[in-house]
């Protein structure tokens, strides 16, 4: 199979190159990581801001050239068809890119209110007001999948791509100290303890501390 | 085949709407249009804020339930693999999905500053210079596939998921007189007269003045 690059930034800060990290080690592809220049102003403003770019994350694979998470997600799907990135039926397929697009195009209050920093612990941090919403719609979204599959995964024994597109949430969840009853702090310990999440944890705590200047300017 | 029914809103004024109607009508499914309740607070939030919402656009068709425009876009490519919704080299294809996910998760300058309003014409609009990076991206992304893959429609000769995704845009580019190139606005031109946006703009200027209310309130 041809070579292929995943282009990143910040494993502490930049949630979308998390996402396209994991489904790449979901789908079993032999890639290597380029970390973008975070001086370059697109790269931060993606990490100021939240907001996606076309810097990461991308891959690029032999004559294919892919950008955004969601286009990663489906090239890979179409690559590795036996790697189960989404789930088989076509019902809870269909349920797991509803969830998947929802985190992809919604939640700004929440990106916006509690940005991701692995290396962060706030543990009286005061939920802006206006993120609350978005909270109590993840929570649902989490509740219904573990209610109709089962668990530990929102769709079942195996990680999907809605997974990788909630673990950066799972994160914030545990860097606000946001409060879940037992059942959704189990599914938050299962993406945590996840062994690609945990590979990617190492990674953003060894990160030099040159990057955190960054937060200072939220 | 099951009976299937799209919730939509507002005609004039929901643009996820319009993306989610038009890759109906290019899967060629038939569906019934049901109309969410715009005094619905969660419906007004999505004409307001242009935000997405899982009210609309949501497709059901037997026992699949899916929401969010890109998950509709794949569970139609997936039920109807003839349609073209997608090119067919999956290079071209990834591209595809790789503007699509752009429009899905970002340009949300131009979706506030720009809303779409089909039933408007402003002469002398001033874009707010935040929106104005949006703008040069969109005309980039839609150069960069005339040039590729030779008009008239994004990706070649038939349309793709891309051009219901960026359909919204060409209405708002005409709407706020944004000035474009003769290669650009011919391309604005082809979207504007394809049949299915022609039938949804007719349901536009049909649609009842009162919904028009909601604009005082941007």
């Amino acid at each position: 199979m041809a070579e292929a690059t995943l282009t990143i930034s910040s494993k502490n800060y930049s949630s979308w190159s998390l996402r396209g990290w994991l489904l790449c080690r979901m789908a079993g592809l032999d890639f290597t990581e380029e970390m973008v220049d975070t001086s370059d102003a697109t790269a931060r403003q993606e990490l100021l801001l939240l907001s996606p770019t076309v810097l990461v994350p991308r891959l690029i694979h032999g004559r294919v050239q892919v950008w955004d998470t969601l286009a990663i997600a489906q090239y890979l799907n179409e690559i590795f068809p036996g790697a189960g990135l989404y789930p088989e039926d076509i019902a809870a397929r269909s349920h797991c890119r509803s969830i998947s697009g929802e985190m992809h195009s919604g939640f700004y209050n929440l990106r916006s209110a509690l940005p991701m920093n692995l290396k962060a612990r706030h543990q009286s941090f005061k939920i802006f007001s206006g993120a609350r919403p978005d909270v109590e719609r993840i929570k649902l979204i989490w509740n219904e999948c573990l209610d109709a599959y089962g668990g530990p995964f929102l769709f079942g024994e195996n990680p999907s791509v809605a997974d990788a597109m909630y673990a950066p949430v799972c994160t914030r969840f545990r860097t606000y100290a946001v409060q879940l009853d037992d059942r959704l702090e189990a599914y938050v310990d299962t993406i945590l303890d996840w062994a690609p999440m945990k590979e990617w944890t190492e990674g953003a705590l060894a990160e030099p501390d040159e990057i955190v200047e960054l937060e200072v300017e939220f």
